[in-house]
């Protein structure tokens, strides 16, 4: 069981409404009384019950972040910045995490155990966002968001890192270009996809077909359609990857069937994350800044919880995408 | 602000400790009044407080898992089993990640938010499960552990796992070895060098100072160590690291300078993470079962809550590690 403030009192000798009087700073307490319940307090380890705490000021300084697939490399990434950002307003996060984002439990956010939440890992038809703000939980989204934009949000523009990529491969003169997208149901996925389509219409490019897979950011992703991109005929010279992850599959498919890159096969990523700039990858990607989107959405929550900013209507952090050159990309073959 | 029963109450035309009184389903409240409470309950999404519920419980039903490194890859894959066997026992599970053990902050754990906690990345020196047994928090160590053994553990055979590696090793004929460890700060640190080190004496081989580099269990780790073995003349013709995330470190290094792979070099790692199985990589391996090292830690954890057992003394489940070959290990060169 653990220590009570029932257990400070019985040391202490005195009452246990006594034992929270003098731990509230209350001023019918002697100075004495005080010292003794402290010094019991201190003997026993006891920590004050964060229930009771929270009854009182109705507020825990706890924030959930809401993940669903920590074994993508790209999340984690996003938890070390996200936890020093909170810690510098005095938050302390809680990662909630579950198999998919429908099976979070709605009840463990709103029932009073954190004061908001971060949403990492939202699809455009998720009903979470909904319910909480029905529930009232303030709530930021962080790299991905639901459509319409009616919360707080820190996202890259995933159209325009589309349409760097699309330039990068027909400046170089790449006309069979093919896509490994994320799923349509995110709006990573379907953004990024719309801006790189609609940089190669402009060029007069058109994705058919056999050259268009979509799956989920994971690595068989990429491994899997590549395979299927190398059985066509003919081959594209350049592929786009929704992500570094997928891209990472993908290139690994290549390596598999000794298909040089980016001799014979161009192609890019999205995200840069650390595992792209490994001597094993040194994959071409989308770049953007992690930790000050991270840190964004940290601020923007804390803004709401403390309502700081004097703003009501939702607020949105768009970070820059930026081409990162390395070595998975050189001009179609002759 | 949040929903709260006072709201309820109001809607449904009644007094607060009524809507209490509903909730808990108290006979003294009419049929047709608690229909009325449910009503109200529903057009609200009201959900108790968790706080005033523990109150009255003292169960939350919710473990901690703690665990200091979630960009480190290996980790993020335990908490899928863990995710998984806790919810077979309706146990929901928070995350708590700080940049260090040292810095977590014992009163989360012990304020009454969790029934108990999994502990990932404790050191042989930290002090945390010493605080979390004086405070009477049930516990498990999943993977690493605290010596002596005073608490529930899971755990591979570390020392076993560093034998296998050296064995396999001498038995193809290395005799110039080198390790690039783990911290011995860390029971899989300590114990994987100790295994390798008394298989090798065993077959008469040294391994020299020069040989012999330990670190953090990351990616630089391995990196900067393999840069350094490279500059020693005569050169290993083998490497054992700490494990996998290491090993890949150490491979990326070996490749930007060119070095051939098992033909100049042998490698070994320990832990077969997904990771090891990428056509880039190819890792040879001191396999365990991960699955089932943390679905028997959620097992050991939730018999002590639940007092199932009938054991008083701390229970430890030890996995049995085996060789994974694949292709980073050759005879060495002529």
């Amino acid at each position: 069981m653990p220590i009570t403030s029932r257990d400070v009192a019985r040391l202490a000798g005195v009452s246990q409404p006594t034992v929270s009087r003098a731990l509230r700073g209350d001023p019918r307490v002697a100075a004495e009384t005080r010292a003794r319940v402290q010094e019991a307090v201190e003997a026993l380890g006891y920590v004050p019950s964060e229930a009771g705490r929270s009854l009182v000021t109705r507020r825990t300084k706890r924030i959930g972040i809401v993940v669903s697939d920590l074994t993508n490399p790209f999340y984690p990434h996003l938890l070390g910045p996200l936890h020093d950002e909170l810690e510098k307003h005095s938050y302390r996060m809680m990662v909630f995490t579950e198999r998919s984002d429908n099976q979070v439990p709605l009840e463990q956010l709103v029932d009073g155990s954190i004061d908001g939440a971060v949403l990492l890992t939202s699809n455009l038809d998720s009903r979470l966002p909904a319910e909480l703000q029905r529930r009232r939980l303030p709530f930021v989204f962080l790299n991905r968001e639901s459509s319409p934009h009616t919360a707080d949000a820190a996202v890259v523009d995933n159209e325009l890192g589309g349409r760097l990529a699309a330039a990068h491969l027909t400046d170089i003169g790449h006309r069979r270009i093919a896509g490994i997208f994320g799923p349509d149901t995110t709006s990573t996925g379907r953004d990024r996809e719309l801006g790189f389509r609609a940089a190669l219409a402009e060029s007069g490019i058109a994705l058919p077909g056999a050259f268009t897979h979509r799956g989920p950011f994971e690595f068989d992703t990429g491994y899997h359609a590549m395979l299927e991109l190398l059985g066509t005929d003919p081959r594209p010279t350049a592929v786009f990857c929704g992500n570094d992850v997928v891209a990472i599959g993908a290139l690994n498919a290549a390596l598999s069937r000794g298909v040089d890159i980016p001799g014979e096969l161009s192609l890019v990523g999205f995200d840069n994350i650390p595992m792209a700039e490994w001597e094993a990858f040194r994959l071409t990607t989308i770049g953007h800044d992690l930790d000050a989107m991270a840190a964004a959405a940290a601020r923007l929550l804390v803004e709401r919880l403390e309502n700081t900013s004097g703003e009501d209507r939702p607020q949105r952090v768009v970070m820059a995408p930026q081409l990162v050159e390395r070595a998975t990309v050189a001009p179609p073959p002759a």
